[in-house]
């Protein structure tokens, strides 16, 4: 197949303040399954992914991502990459297998912005609930917002240009779109591994390590408005949306979980194929990139970050 | 990027038995763009794909595709495929830079089910329309359905598990899903490049080179719906639906362009991962396959072909 | 407020051959609320409907509806409305209160075609699930196929020109639409008492009293592909669509409960003031009348009936 | 037909500032139909009415709504309404039929909100653009928004309640929803004449005869956001949404036109029978009861006015 290397984001890791809060968050309202866990680890998953987990919750005082990992095609990719970790400068660590739950070996660094990004390339799998002869479109018994798939996340940092270059020159992502400041600088950068738009943004940012958002595809417009209800019928604070993005075109609501960690749901765009050419938005039209129909966005939307 | 060798469906020249009956058809009805050509041959494409075009028509005695082009990442791909071709039994054709109108260098050659499918790596880009700086998410005088792009394409013809064997094998496709005949054999085979469920798929069937459908790619069940009263209201005549898939729970309408060609809208499914299980449809289960709510098909979706 | 009169079709009671099956059809599929009964009567409501019930089953037989009721403004209509019957020349029984359940009283005559009609000014309300304070736009708990509300009935028999001289002259609806045959007599008529394009449709048919379908309201063209969904996933026959009508312009599937009583789902449509013109269909059109898109129709849709 | 005296808001007179502009937003943005007028006087109507204009737009030194004309269904109902008017108090007027283009006789009189208020029984026809048999279900050539008819319009004035009252007690409108200060008395007041929601809604202000805004019904959640889309590419400044409304719970976007006055597309909503009982929200919950899923709304939702 023509994907090889990093093929999509594969899990992120949030701490959260008070886990009772946060599965009631995750499971009842956005709808997703709870795996496996206790109190201290939750390994939750969206209904439509076949690997074993995708969001780990842990308990801690403070809010925010612990890492974000992404699945690669092949062992052989691990090892290619951590060379090239080391020679872009990064300090690279290994996991041994089922050193995370229900992993493969992996290995781990932590990237310019202060964030610290894992590779692994077998994950156990436990099905979408579906059979693999004469399916059903989805199982029964889904509950919540139920986005079938975690997307991508974005998070911001210094240092974020090389960041971004770290992403594009060591682990073959594109960029498809940026905001760019007068200086001709990049303020926001959407790296995409492979078809989605992005698989994971970085803004440029003073603190390093700071979570702004993950976020969960859903399949249409109607779908976003009826999670918009979904978060209303559960006082669920909303940051912006619904609305559509200017970058990415892509339909999205952007509310919070009961930590303050940010959450997304995200539905449209386009395919990111690596002949596709990027595009430049600039930091005079922040307000048409974010919240096109309305130009306008949230103070918070900029500032609160875990 | 973690996108190599083959990555979409780019093109697909078929003939029409009279081209303005096409043209009106194709653009005014579908919705698709005219870049170039006469009356002998007529370039088309759709509102959001970068490259020169994707749809080729040409004027004929009797209808069907003439080919299929596969856009790859770079050209080194095309020696490497080339190389795997010829192992693999078949006879490699090249064909030079501009010999296809606005492409690069192709290789050509014919798969074991009759089909002429081509390879090429570059292409003239003329824009979708929009500026790469602060574009808005749509141009200006779209008519009709305007789909964004070109989505996949569906052939017959004998020995297609040797068809398959080669885009598995030699270009690299992964089998999404199979429809199984009672004896294990596969009587119709979804083969992906890459994100989309399929890029092309294959049917056993007793005459060679026979095409199904191309689809366009619509981005929610409403824009099917709609898809339908346009259909309707051109007295466009329609196979099937809307309806959803089983086979990739794709929307879907099949209708037929004047000449007999069958086209298809298509919205929804998954992303096809490689580390995805491929999933399996017993024969039993065809009408869910095609037709999954109404669990039945007209005859002449198995029948009609061009 | 400028209603009075007949309101609205407030309840159909059909004839059920198997109750449990019955119950797990409109419960859990079509997502209708229990609100009492036993094995022998079960009354069942929309969830957004005020009103104590609107559908009721009874274990029979044969399959069919035993009769169908409307809701008027006030209990002199029901005065004003039996001495019209009478002229008309209808043999005009009363039911007192709570002969029927939870119900004022009413009055009860057999239109010319051999439908049994009821209409009534009161029955109990038991509400929609929402406090009438401050309400979410739905209560949780919805299931299945969850329409808000009982939309329109539809019924078959002889001498359908006097039933529809009936519902316009005595019980003021009006004629929204015709299906008209070749000598300008009327194959099927719809009836509105209000803003629906049709509370009750007649179709000229040489059997009396039967019963084509009821419909429920859902909100969307996305509403009516995901029932679709959901009657394939319970294995519910379809006979016509998800499609649109020519007819009414609505959005629509109709599928069959377990005893063969015919289901619709219905969205979309114009509002049948008393000022807009009527419209007019010849038969020769009727595929479109019926499936717009397609222009053709499955034959059950004109001869299986209850 | 159950529907009598007061049938629909039928036309909305606007005062705007720059007619060229004016003309460019309300025909080439929100996609009404220019029927007749010069640069004084410009007479538009939605694609689905049959009646010959619902929006006059006036050039004018300052914005605001000069009159909204209810239709009623039969002359005789314009003697009823004006007994009914004077015996409330108000100084009716008539005039002649012809002396509003293409208009019946009507009578006019300023409710206590200091609003001009016109009813009509019969206005010239034009047409929807489709024929009366056979027709397709939408006219070919709708640009921008495209709503099918007018909806509702929203007033602010003094002494709100006894408006109310006319309403209600003269005019036989329904209290659907209130929204409720501490000490009882309403804030605003959505009055239903018919089956919509509501056909005026009116706010207590000091400020006597302000427009709020006039609103155009869609069909589909889907529709609102393409409606959004349209607004932004246009640079339409958007004062709410996409979002959806508490009260009426129906979906909604607020924005301007060139000269201030407010509009809004609104879809959704349930019926308004009279026997559904209204619906009270608290002031402090004006929030979820304006802008449902966020809680909030923007400060000029309250504040501007024309």
């Amino acid at each position: 197949m023509a994907i090889s290397g990093v093929m999509r984001l594969g899990e992120v890791a949030l701490r959260v303040l008070d886990m009772d809060a946060a599965l009631h968050h995750y499971i009842d309202i956005v709808g997703l399954q709870k795996v496996t866990g206790d109190t201290g680890h939750v390994y939750l998953k969206c209904w439509d992914e076949h690997d074993h987990h995708s969001v780990i919750l842990r308990s801690a005082d403070s809010a925010g991502m612990d890492y974000c990992a992404f699945k690669c095609r092949a062992d052989a990719d691990l090892d290619r990459f951590a060379e090239g970790a080391k020679a872009f400068g990064l300090e690279v660590s290994e996991l041994a297998a089922e050193e995370r739950l229900a992993s493969g070996r992996r290995i781990r660094f932590q990237v310019p912005t202060g964030h610290w990004v894992e590779l692994y390339a077998h994950k156990e799998q436990n099905g979408n609930g579906l059979p693999l002869r004469n399916p059903d479109p989805f199982p029964d018994g889904l509950k919540g917002i139920a986005p079938g798939r975690l997307e991508h996340c974005f998070v911001y940092g210094p240092d974020s240009a090389a960041a971004a270059r770290f992403f594009t020159d060591v682990l073959d992502f594109s960029v498809s779109e940026r905001l760019e400041l007068p200086d001709g600088s990049t303020k926001a950068c959407f790296l995409a591994c492979n078809t989605a738009m992005h698989d994971i943004g970085i803004v440029e940012h003073n603190e390093p390590g700071k979570f702004h958002h993950m976020s969960f595809w859903l399949d249409s417009p109607e779908e976003i408005y009826r999670a918009a209800l979904l978060l209303g019928k559960n006082d669920v604070p909303i940051d912006e949306g619904p609305t559509q993005h200017g970058i990415g075109r892509a339909k999205t609501i952007y509310f919070w979980d009961p930590s303050g960690n940010r959450n997304e749901v995200f539905s449209g765009s386009y395919l990111s194929y690596p002949d596709r050419p990027a595009l430049t938005w600039d930091a005079a039209q922040i307000g048409k990139a974010i919240s096109y129909p309305q130009r306008r966005m949230a103070e918070t939307f900029m500032t609160v970050l875990t």
